[in-house]
């Protein structure tokens, strides 16, 4: 079942090590296929060269695994509770790529600084508050997600314009209209990590950018009125 | 048509991948034949391991497409305002190569701290102004050619001698006598703004090169006393 | 003798500069075979590129060469007395990988910044103190060992649950359950030296992370109710 | 002539961008013929994929083109005079690499900051002071290597013990037994650099290491009581 979707799903995950996002098996990416309400998802600490489209696993979004013979992911929860907040979404990807993960280590949310994050993110890119003990014992993954929604909430944040999100003292998550687009959006947010970071050794009081400029990359690369590449829907 | 052209601007466009100074399909490289007034460009965000000479896209100095079924590089009307003003140069590179792109967020232009910019760049590699909303709204790729050219002219600057800028905000232009040359330059830049970020982290107070020095490297490298390479008129 | 340990400890030598872990013949790994109580070491000074499993050379728990026409690395008294003190331990690596050996001679432990950390290594990495005049002159590599013990006895660290250390002025050494295993661990002390150096220039005032949420991901991987991967026992 | 040391100094020439020390053209490797009394170096200016053999240029101590077609290096004159000034050194490399050059352009010696270092390189990497104008003007080249023997009188180093240098402004030279053993140094000297760096990122009081320890691993590896490696003369 899932076919065309497996496939998505695994050439999503192998572009994880291609892009030199993970560590051994660290990392997992999903897609969800909305109308069966199914999410396809890693197996667990399965090594990505080994990795292959039957050994991913079928969830349904309560949880319940309906195909595979491994374990999904230790993170599914946390995917499944972000599908279930942010119906436009259909990919998500985990990992603990070391310019971001930085970032989430030191608690700090990522300021527009150019204009590179402005052609993917629409503003600051968010940090979750850190979790309470009884959140971490009563359920990790879940309260990972719940907490990352909560952020969005609080600020008021759109996750199709905001495609990811810095977790405090763990690392990030990106998600896209699709698994692919989701690692391109993870591949996305690390440059603009590391770029950020050397901005700030060269100019600690280094401003982000004036909202227009921000609207102008933003918009000419997303939305109706959007001019880059070869079709309005591109990207 | 440009055949010729075409070929050297394709190999241009792939050495970005090559010297690992694009993420995705971010960067784009032009050429000019001034004879015809026409200018071979990077259509917009097609990816690098896809590209063909056939896809290049043909415009005029004016901006109009005479040859090509791809939308040219959204960043065409920069090219463009350089080509016109700047009348030496054969080749143009934009990227967002990280180092390069960091000073440009943090607003900072480049001092010559050593010899190795001193080869290729005469001088302080400048930084741009922020553009202002009026600017943005009006026709954003066309100003941030105009940008360029006002630094280059209010700062007394010879465009062969400093064939690069950075764009406040945003990233890195380069260019050269021909596209080859222009990539060759963006490479030269990039390495440059690695070193000169970590030389302000060994040495906060670092001082640029003496003239006299960075006389001597330009020199032996431009000109028509240089003696570096087999020729002396090689770069 | 003892073919299969050869073969894994050659395996495990030849991941260091697959994972970029070495320069030259810089870093080692051994394994033990604790019923013989014999030792299979890499060889001193011989490039990774020409090692062979014939060329590794054993040695007894008292230094004794067992086997082997080749000199052992000279580091060879700091894994046996490694091996002497750590029952648990089957595989021991030695490296200078820049990172880690970054704190190392920066003489600092690397407290656990965050989740990354937490999924291997149960606690601050601790560093050694300095070694003394007279005891490098005594035995300098016996030293090593006995002093990276008298750290773990002072601090009360299980080396299991620490499978690590940064000897000051030095480098790290890991280990693990076997040579494989030893080499892993290196890897991710090395990722986890990057990002915690990271994370201080973003946040010099950055924290531990809470004891419940180093608890949380030590566990899900370690130890009798660990739920990541294929098997409770898998790393 | 001399087609043994040509052969060599091909293969150390070709180690430099194997070990991503040098962009483009920049950096060269020479090696002397003691007997004979002449030196074989890189041609100026030809890249490292095209280079030949028979490419390579045979120069009298005096400068002299005594084989070759093509110009020698333009840092010809540099060679020479270490040459002349260090008789036991039979090889010598320049380069541009990134963190070594970070060094010299902050014109700061490295400070011996772990056993890396002492495994080397015994005790500071000096720095030179700066090229006066009359310098640069009566002889740049020439000068670049007065002013590296003169640091090494002022503080009397021994270039066997020491084989490498910054020169202010400018960048690294290092040297060795012969071409291959300049280029293994000049691999170390970037190394040693990089971690120098990192660690007074993590510790600006950082110490040099106790000469003791310099010492001993300077001198587990080099002179008659080296025990590092196959052979005591090993390096």
């Amino acid at each position: 079942m899932l076919d065309s979707l497996k496939q998505q799903v695994l050439k999503a995950n192998l572009l994880l090590p291609e892009y030199k996002m993970v560590t051994f098996t660290w990392g997992n990416v999903s897609g969800i296929d909305r109308e069966e309400g199914l999410v396809v998802i890693k197996p667990s600490g399965v090594p990505y060269e080994e990795l292959k489209a039957e050994d991913l696993v079928v969830v349904s979004l309560e949880g319940e695994v309906v195909e595979g013979d491994l374990r999904p992911s230790s993170d599914t929860a946390t995917h499944l509770e972000l599908y279930k907040a942010f119906p436009d979404i259909g990919g998500i990807v985990h990992t603990h790529s070391p310019w971001a993960t930085s970032w989430a280590q030191a608690a700090r949310p990522i300021p527009p600084l150019g204009t590179t994050h402005a052609d993917y993110y629409y503003g600051e890119i968010p940090c979750t508050r850190v979790l309470t003990e009884r959140e971490i014992a009563s359920g990790y993954e879940l309260e990972t997600g719940k907490v990352i929604i909560e952020t969005f909430t609080n600020k008021g944040l759109d996750p199709v314009a905001m495609p990811g999100v810095l977790v405090s003292g763990h690392a990030p998550f990106a998600w896209g209209k699709d698994a692919m687009q989701a690692v391109h959006n993870a591949v996305v947010l690390e440059e603009v990590a590391k770029m950020a970071l050397q901005t700030y050794q060269l100019n600690p009081d280094a401003e982000p950018i004036d909202q227009y400029l921000l609207d102008k990359h933003y918009l000419r690369k997303h939305g109706k009125n959007a001019y880059y590449g070869q079709k309005a829907t591109r990207n």
